[in-house]
């Protein structure tokens, strides 16, 4: 019976991703969903990412958390718009969520819009929110076994991005090991060693995201 | 609606933790339910413990996870029973999955269980699970602003254990604030800085566990 419930909270979702979609594609903005744990780096790459692209495109960001503002304060401080979103306790964001911010946004003015997605391994890759695509930050605190124990959010993240990077030497984090368990859980999606506070690798992974961003810009469906 | 459901789901759930929590009264039985993110060390702290107290007290490990087993297999490879729970996608541990992993163990043999819920700084601090205590670990790489943006499992936790603290230097982590912000939200809370893999602080984490243990075998509810 959970089961049922649960399937028709998701099937609402999607129809109204659907909606988010269509108006995505007709103002011509590209979508990121972007999940990891707490504390991985969800919002220091945001704004490295930022720092990379400003001046090619227009960029807004929407912010999920359970409670605070404090990102939304981050990114704003950074001269970029964004809008806050407190779950109030739900472990992820819902399109109807995603709706409500979007239509505080100026969409014919914006190139990308980053969703800062709640920090949770798990519930977030269940929703479909309308995106483009979803990505996922692992960081290498959390150590090379994670898509072991997490596999969901592995396989529908079109891109990982690797974080804390400069800390691999610190943390008994094994790259290879890593490298083939995502390879064999998803083939497709390239691993981006990054360190955002410090910028390294910020730029391959910048420049993925910027021929997605392209390719929306000219109505394709990236 | 779905708040009605939830609630529901939430009914359920706690009258199946007051049969665990009797179950547990009778054997005199210590439980605790371990909280933590994905990577924050559960399984090191989970073994550190298991070393500071394992003259004293019969152990056993209930391991919560989306997939896999390799948390289990590490516990028993230390020579200690344990029990894998996969959730098969659910953010949390609910009381009936702790039920059946307890109907496995010879609880009359049992001192202490440890349970390693998912990793997960959401879902867990809802779904009381009969244990005697809920402790969280945070660890340092995750940054000391996450009581601001997850208080809930701050505030359920009777204790936080502050992992990876040898790492201190290398993230900007400001423990002042961490432990006002703790403070603010759980004033009785105490804190165990703690290197779980280099053993670092575990004694003290260790004793405040101990009192506990001793108190229910005494009969007491710790």
């Amino acid at each position: 019976m959970k089961i049922d419930i649960g399937e028709r909270i998701l099937a609402a979702n999607d129809d109204l991703a659907a909606g988010n979609r269509e108006l995505f594609a007709e103002h011509g903005v590209y979508v990121l969903d972007l999940m990891a744990s707490p504390g991985a780096g969800k919002t220091s790459t945001i704004l490295a990412t930022i720092d990379a692209l400003r001046d090619r495109y227009s960029i807004a960001v929407i912010e999920g958390d359970i409670a605070s503002k404090v990102d939304a304060e981050k990114v704003r401080a950074h001269g970029i718009p964004a809008v806050q979103i407190n779950t109030g306790g739900a472990c992820h964001l819902e399109s109807a969520m995603i709706r409500r911010a979007v239509d505080t946004l100026d969409l014919d003015a914006l190139d990308l819009i980053i969703i800062e997605n709640v920090g949770n391994l798990v519930c977030p890759s269940d929703f479909d929110l309308g995106e483009h695509a979803k990505v996922m930050i692992l960081s290498v605190p959390e150590g090379h076994d994670k898509p072991y124990k997490y596999p969901n959010i592995f396989q529908v993240s079109r891109a990982v991005i690797l974080n804390k990077y400069d800390t691999v030497g610190v943390f008994d984090f094994d790259e290879a090991e890593f490298r083939e368990v995502v390879g064999s859980l998803n083939p497709h999606a390239p691993i981006f060693p990054v360190s955002a506070t410090k910028g390294d690798g910020v730029d391959a992974w910048a420049e993925w995201l910027a021929e997605r961003i392209e390719a929306v810009k000219e109505g394709g469906s990236a």
